[in-house]
């Protein structure tokens, strides 16, 4: 019987695994063999330089992935290379299925993270963090966008956001949005129409991606004339969703619309008393490694409390 | 006239640099000058090994700080070495007072820490972090803790959980209590009171702490019938409460009883629109570096969406 488990290893896992590991609750965690498709370390493993990670100036997104396997490791995590395939919360001790073994656990931090959607367009792999991201926020400063012209690809809130973001770095900046209409709320739309240096093509659709190195230019096809053209862009940015990694939970814990697992605001605690949620799985508005880091950390120390209040 | 102003440098403001830099906000950064004592950087500056901050298997307090305020001027970040006085909330541009100069911000983020209450006795400044220590989530774990005789001063819900925290690692754990009742909610009571690791004792203050490199023993007092004594005690815990600094704010952004400053929880909001504040001056729960450092990502995130949305 294992007072914890963690599932996951991108930095929420990594993070609950060290503060977990200073309450002495001897942390096991599982960190996947190619979950949801990808490495175990999560979406940080598909990024290049990372430059906004508490304190390194810039760091490779494989190399931070390893540190922090390294520091769970060091603190006596145990660490399984295999994925989780199914749980079952309904009673205690819980317990989490991998394989053909069944794991119980007291307690259990999700931190799954989610994943970015992809169009699957020819160029996509290979100018993928050469040009090709989906995380404006993330990478949207590096040099290779500055003054050079950008396509984002969506039409809802963070399609939006990420253009207005890319607005500050690029020359400027293309949406293609599918339909003659976005899904964005009014206020984001209008924002987007009344920046100069946004171009919104309509019924438009990605093909291709094109370039030599890095990324140079897009095929882009008008869905209604079918007419296909070619367009300038040294950045493109998808901003189609992400897929939060919930459909291994079969609904055990309450998610939300979007299958994100709904948390108690201002902790980790989700519908399951001692079940706690860390990290992109339950986080689509900030999604970045710190934040995910610093709920990792909160749902080792909800995690010890509550283990401390069953005794 | 200023697009972003960050009061405070902890892990925090420096998080809130990095990312406000990252959208271009050009942010100011008033570090402080001791402000409420304690040298820029904050509280981390007065602990010596920081084994718990993703990804450093181990770091110096101070060197840890360094990196921070290294990261945050490559960043381009502007830092002062100054403390705010006071602020001007209440109509926009906000105004910020340091000394004789008043500058005008369109956001601030408040980032202003919490400081650790001292008692103020004889050795505690020769020992502090040489055994003396105010947070055993932090330091608990340390090898000089480990089956050693640990001593914690309050009577509070935290006192009882530094407690227990502290019986995982020491020998045996004695809790000094001034009155002859604890303030600690009945179920903490319970648990201290029935975990045998524990001696609860009552109208009992500390002295002074005793040693040669490291803390060795304490001298107390019984302040009924004055007699003095003394235990071992390789570690001190000092768990009587934080002052969040709060005090320029003059009460212009909504406090909760402590002085901590409300935030709209899941997000950095305060009760200022345009006012955004994190890291321990808010969060009197998890208070650790890299929780900070999250919540002081958010804030940047915040106030970016926010002017977006004032343009």
């Amino acid at each position: 019987m294992e007072k914890l488990i963690i599932i996951g290893s991108g930095p929420a896992g990594h993070a609950a695994a060290i503060y977990a590991w200073r309450a002495d609750l001897k942390p096991l965690m599982f960190e996947g063999f190619y979950a949801a498709g990808v490495a175990a370390g999560g979406q940080l493993t598909t990024t290049t330089d990372v430059e906004n990670y508490p304190w390194y100036v810039s760091i490779g997104g494989i190399e931070l992935m390893e540190k922090m396997r390294e520091q769970s490791l060091h603190c006596g995590a145990r660490i399984e290379t295999k994925t989780v395939d199914k749980v079952d919360f309904s009673t205690r001790p819980f317990k989490v299925f991998v394989g053909d073994e069944v794991h119980e656990a007291q307690s259990v931090i999700v931190s799954t993270g989610a994943t970015a959607k992809r169009m699957g367009v020819p160029g996509e792999e290979k100018f993928w963090q050469k040009g090709i991201s989906a995380c404006a926020v993330c990478d949207g400063a590096l040099p290779i966008f500055r003054d050079q012209p950008i396509v984002v690809v969506g039409g809802g809130d963070v399609a939006c956001e990420e253009a207005l973001h890319m607005t500050k770095f690029g020359s400027r900046v293309t949406m293609l949005v599918r339909r003659d209409e976005m899904r964005a709320s009014k206020a984001m739309q209008e924002r987007v129409k009344n920046n100069q240096k946004i171009t919104i093509m309509w019924h438009t659709e990605l093909v291709e991606a094109l370039g030599e190195d890095t990324l140079q230019q897009v095929k882009i096809v008008n869905n209604q004339t079918q007419e296909e053209s070619m367009i300038e862009a040294k950045g493109l940015f998808y901003a189609i969703g992400h897929t939060p990694n919930t459909a291994f939970l079969e609904n055990q814990v309450e998610l939300d619309a979007s299958g994100y697992i709904k948390t108690q605001p201002g902790t980790t605690k989700t519908s399951v008393e001692g079940v706690f949620a860390a990290g992109d799985v339950q986080d689509h508005v900030y999604r970045q490694a710190v934040t995910s880091a610093g709920t990792g950390c909160m749902a080792a120390l909800d995690a010890e409390r509550w283990l401390g209040e069953q005794e």
